[in-house]
């Protein structure tokens, strides 16, 4: 009786590759939590799914978890009161992998016979499952399925006397991207990996020293940025305010991810020295001068397209318009009515205006393609509102593999650019013309002259597959694939 | 021992007026409480407090109520598997007056010797109370401190032998603003007031009829727009597809709301025939016309005042650049830290871009000022990343009077337009100048010459104070306050 | 593969008539409330479905309602201090019958011309509905689906002048049981049908008058038992302590509800100026002199049967025994595993002290058999714990009739002695004898001569089919039913 | 104004001892989750604070957790559905000591490198922080602050090859009671420590095998009792349904609980190869002969004093009488009205049956007295409804010792025989008569000739001090506080 729309609904229309986690850590401060519960709530963007803060008042490390946003859980007085101190870290995440509820939520807390430690990690393991196994040998017990509680049965199991020596030894077996805030009785230690994939950086609010994952958190948090934690840099805050800086992994060259620039990190924000609306204006700028096209007006995909969309009117001179409407109050999945509500999934978070498209030709600016469900939607929804022409422009190299750093992406066979080429990508969408910014184009974009290609200034794996670490647990699941003994076992515990 | 913030703190940022409620209703078609509730979420920025939705199916009429937003009431299937039927009316609200939880969500419901009778309605009557205190002393019992439920009583108490007679009968006692969508039995009402302050609008959706408060909704569930309800007019439609058009109140000239094209509307929407994108950019046009300014940038305060501001830029030729970013992320109130984080609650919704605005002279372009406390505390975020000059210009005229016609007004005392002039107003946000679009050019922005002083052609009172009806209550509660005989009295019933 | 239990499981064990309602009030006294609740617990084996209290602290009445136990909605101080006054009543409810949710969960309430009017009620109104509809007709909207609120349309539509009067006016068109406590701005009422079918009992707590549906409600406040409110009667109560007795109805012979001995009542209340233990162990003299029995053990079905098998062994010389272990951890259905667990789900309220029964001759004592399906599998269990002999012996009548005084009785099809004689149930029940007391002999037991069968002193209908009012609801359903007009039709409004 | 009542009123009227646990299992059944849901039900009285499942389907094992009672947690059938599997065990427990929410319910879980491993424990390990402190010395990491955890680590941590043997290595470390379900990939495992302190049971359902703390849970889930699992005894049960039974302690003398047979057991369990049932009434019976009474009533303290008080009755001859009614609606604390409610509390639980009382002489009968709060309040009860005089029988010797085994004990100076003589205790709760059953007068009414001193046949330490194991860690405590060095100190981390 009715035509079920034939495509899978994208119900959110959101088509993104998003970032796994956030972090926030103060000492020295008052209401260290409270600052702390504001610190994550700037840094939302990075994670809805679940957020946790411990704090430490001079004796006793106290952990609050929840499942949702910040606001959700820590917006209370009582909430805050359960965690006095003048220390406090916490995580937002974006998503609770392995159907653990609480259990994965960090920070992750341990008693150690030299103390509490509490740790909160943004980034991934990759050879976390490799070091498991070892340690559940030698009779450790896991309570999560977090890569990041490795770290920690490394740490107890350490024979080093000291408790930096003991963070360090553990980190030299580990293989990956991670920025670390590390809790113990005796301070705060943050820390980011020895290429720096993931971002750290440092502030100061009056005597207290502020660690984020982003800048915008020490605006928000009214802290003055310091700098940013130097890839591969372990530094150490005591009570007393002495910090102190450690290179434990030698110096080499710097491999910051070049997604945060694209995509991750919210436009005011400050990434690898640099401001990121600035570096996404340019892009746009770029993506004009590389792929200029015939139209009459520029349409950002709101939001994460509009400063590209500057970029690119501005250096074309195509007047810039709200072509689009996005709406924010979505996030659940709705009930489809079968009839006439043909991409109600995707308009209910971007509607056209259509008395301005209608007869247009209008060129479209994204940040990115991963799918290209919606970007196929959203192009049909312009030609349903009467667009005459429909170009699309992307603010990033085509997305054609996956990052094992801490960031969620679909399978290589379900990123469009992994399965098609450009011709076959623009038919997908159906636009009348696609481009891409090139690689060199990015780099430029972000500062710098062109990508080295024998030593790049960034991670760009996602665009370029160069990896920059080695990937140990990926390989050794290869080879057990190749060799067909064993399917990729589940887990063998679950909380239901 | 630290410096409270000694501004209250408006922790939302928030300094809009609010409509009250939107509306929304389909009768004819499949699944049609699925299809009101995707209408209603289209509509969520009328009103996030509370949802209600009724269905009928053919025997029963079924009403779920929540508060929250759509999505947290009727996202899943078995909420809407509870509302079975081809009929549905839903309304959403910006505030649950009265304390009275559940029982003032609407749509309300009553069972009258005539069958069932629902009532979803976007106003506010002006003469309620008057008229409940003559239905009180003839013995009728309210359930709600709802003014719509004055409406149910006036019918269920009318002489009148049909429906639609009851109905006429008593909006004729019924003085003020409303758009209402009325089931019963034998089918839907829907009905604008004769000055038609309030928006409706029909669609068509397959062989259904669909009404809703704004034409955003019908995009979103499929519907092609069909016109607006005319002011005073009252439309009819039966089971059988039947549509009847009457005019119980003759044909008095029309008084549309100016706001809905301010800021009320979605700008994808269409208000009294006009595109509400194109009014507000045309605004900013105007606002360049007759208040230009000598500024390197010209910054939005997002989301409301980016139209106006994109306006504004292409008749300046000043450049668009997003010099404030804001997060999505708002809601709930947070604990203040009271050290360091001066501003946090404002930086949580608008946070500078330091990088960007550093150094320059900008100018902010919002659509109105209410109290005039988000606007001071911007200038100050720009000042404080290091705006060189901070221009301010708003895309409506002084805001000095309260709305009575289903608008979250504060009362004139605590409106700045209602108690400074241009030059204090400006004083008090600490701007280097400050200018509001005139109410001609307001009126030229919508598409016409000017104000028809003698006749307007819109309700503009809360700018010219000039209101279109009598305002029974008001008079009445003024007349007793001036005798000192009562203080207005608490509500004779809670419920806990 | 499985035998499914071939018998449909009643979980709960439960095979009882159950009290519908409780009421509670006080004025006067400090912390109303909070003595409310306390009340209300003492009467919670009376309803547990649901419980309200309002309050009236000298200007506003404030009312709390919600589902469950008195304890899970009135235990904390927090509940409590909603309800701040002197004056307060409530309510407990055996079931929310119409699916409506709290709206029909009492004390209703309204705001009346003359002021606020709050009213408890136990029992059922016999012609609610041919009162309701006669109320619609005029124009009255009902907020409920229960009967309670016609009596408060019928105060607000009456044209008498002073409360009192209205009250009157609307009870004298009310047929059927209640027992009623009103609370308005001027004081309290307490009343009871001219029948007195519905209990209720006066007492005081110190300056305060309290009002109970049972005497150990009164107990457990520390409040002194006065006297039964009386059939027939009206007590007003002011605030200033003054008491006035009405009989509104002339003075027709009482008629109280003689299963209140049997069944609903504690052991611990005095009903009708008599010990509700003195006669239920009374019966099982009576039923040892009537029906004697050759056993070793008397064994009561825990724990109504308790008193008179008490009685049984005294009168008999028998031991009494627990035979049969209760579990007071009861409630909810559990999950039926389909293997191995026959008899689980009244196994999970009764099980049998097997090494006590295991070769003996026993007599089980239980208060009443209602549908038979507990009896069935208690004689079951017994004999599966090897019990030589197992006979049954009722502390009560053979229940052939329904209730329609405000006892939930399933129809009389469902009866086990609406549909069987003796000898049927025995077979039914496979027990080895079984005997009902006599009608006389129960009348005996709680002191009186014998059945007065010109005048009986008590309502036995749910023995005899006597019904001592009229039932014009029923009637007219039966005409209706006869006609084959109409099917009973479903509410035409639901609260989903 | 009011006079507060001058006694901290122990508002549930509870002076009981309290199991802490009951643990139930079965392996090589369908429905195992739905069985063990059943069965932990039938051992609710044994703790009610929380419960949990782990199910094994072959390859996963599932756990679900929850706080209050099982049916609040396992009655739908969502619940069970998340429990595959033929073989489950459960836990039910007092209380989650330690506030560490759901971490410490069980059943405890853990990944090994042999395999998952599961365990429900009922007992409490008194070494259990000296071995904690040696674990987390090698590096464990504790995930809950459980003794029971202390067994996994050990089990993780052994040396030996088989999970048999690792288990039994782990278990010769630990001193203290236990009796352990377990259960890993290969199968269910039972052990009760050497003295058999805490009850196990095992029964077969179909091809089942069920263990379980009492035989009351085999009876409802339809399974037969085999026979109690020994002291000192391991059963391994296989999926083939393979039993081996282990003796890996030797053969020490064995010292089962003699408070099971006093109050912790139901009445219709079988302990220690008696009925418990039987057990209390002889201890009734006993008690009649060592301390007669002068009284026209024989009332027992409900529930727990009835069958001691029906033998206490049939010993003496003096009528067994029901006069104090207890209500089960009880369970939260209620606010207390200040006014009027003496004793409300208790009242609320136990209500005097006044028309019986007025003036007689009874006989009180109770099981136990602990802190002798409630029996005070009692005798007042009684004596305020009249009672001529009031004597006082326990049921049991003078608890005057605490508990390590996995009994909630308060402190020995909190116990009323840890404080007082007999005349201070009969004067405390102001009886007119005081006794309590000797010693050896309730080990006849368990069977035996009397208590061989030399080697007790059960654990009696709560009446005569004598522990049958070493206490190491309040040795280690006693040790610490003599010395003054460390206050107990607090934990180190909370999970708010």
């Amino acid at each position: 009786m009715s035509n079920r729309n034939p495509l899978p609904l994208d119900e959110d229309g959101d088509d993104k590759l998003h970032e796994e986690c956030g972090v926030f850590g103060i000492i020295g401060g008052d209401e260290a939590a409270a600052v702390t519960a504001l610190g994550l709530h700037a840094l939302q963007h990075r994670g809805q799914e679940a957020v946790g803060i411990s704090a430490f008042d001079g004796t006793d490390f106290v952990t609050r978890r929840g499942l949702g946003h910040v606001a959700d859980n820590f917006s209370t007085g009582d909430s805050i009161a359960e965690l006095p101190g003048h220390m406090a870290a916490g995580h937002v995440r974006y998503s609770t992998t392995g159907g653990a509820g609480l259990r994965n939520v960090q920070p992750l807390y341990a008693d150690l016979a030299s103390g509490g430690f509490a740790v909160a990690h943004n980034g991934n393991i990759s050879n976390a499952s490799a070091l498991k196994a070892e340690l559940v040998q030698k009779g450790a017990i896991f309570q999560s399925t977090s890569d990041t509680e490795v770290i920690i049965h490394l740490v107890a199991t350490s024979r080093y006397p000291t408790m930096l020596d003991k963070l360090v030894d553990a980190l030299r077996l580990v293989e990956g991207a991670y920025a670390l805030i590390v809790m113990t009785p005796r301070g705060m230690a943050a820390c980011r990996d020895p290429l720096g994939i993931r971002p750290l950086v440092m502030g100061k609010l009056g005597d207290a020293v502020v660690f984020a994952s982003e800048s915008v958190a020490l605006d928000v948090v009214g802290a003055e940025f310091t700098r940013q934690v130097e890839p591969g840099e372990l530094i150490e805050v005591d009570f007393d305010g002495t910090v102190r800086s450690h290179r434990p992994f030698g110096d080499p060259p710097a491999r910051p991810c070049i997604f945060e620039h694209v995509y991750f990190s919210r436009p005011d924000s400050i990434f690898n020295e640099r401001s990121v609306y600035e570096s996404r204006k340019h892009i746009g700028i770029e993506l004009a001068k590389e792929a200029p096209c015939d139209a009459e007006l520029v349409v950002p995909v709101p939001d994460s397209g509009v400063p590209a969309a500057i970029g690119y009117s501005q250096q074309s001179g195509i007047p810039f318009e709200l072509g689009i409407i996005r709406s924010h109050y979505v996030g659940r999945t709705f009930i489809q009515p079968s009839d006439g509500a043909r991409h109600a999934g995707v308009k209910r978070k971007h509607n056209a205006n259509r008395m301005l498209v209608e007869g247009k030709k209008i060129v479209l600016i994204d940040d990115s393609i991963v799918r290209g469900t919606t970007s196929m939607k959203i192009v049909q929804i312009m030609r349903d509102a009467g667009a005459a022409e429909v170009h699309f422009r992307v603010a990033s190299p085509p997305t054609g593999h996956g990052c094992y750093y801490g960031v969620d992406t679909p399978e290589r066979s379900k990123l469009l650019a992994g399965r098609m080429d450009l011709a076959a990508m623009r038919e997908f969408i159906k636009a009348d013309s696609l481009a891409f910014v090139t690689i060199d184009g990015l780099y430029r974009a972000v500062g710098l002259a062109k990508r080295d290609n024998a030593c790049p200034q960034y991670c760009d794996a996602c665009f370029t597959g160069e990896y920059p670490t080695a990937l140990t647990d990926l390989a050794r699941r290869h080879e057990r694939d190749a060799q067909l003994v064993l399917p990729v076992s589940k887990p063998v515990h679950k909380v239901a």
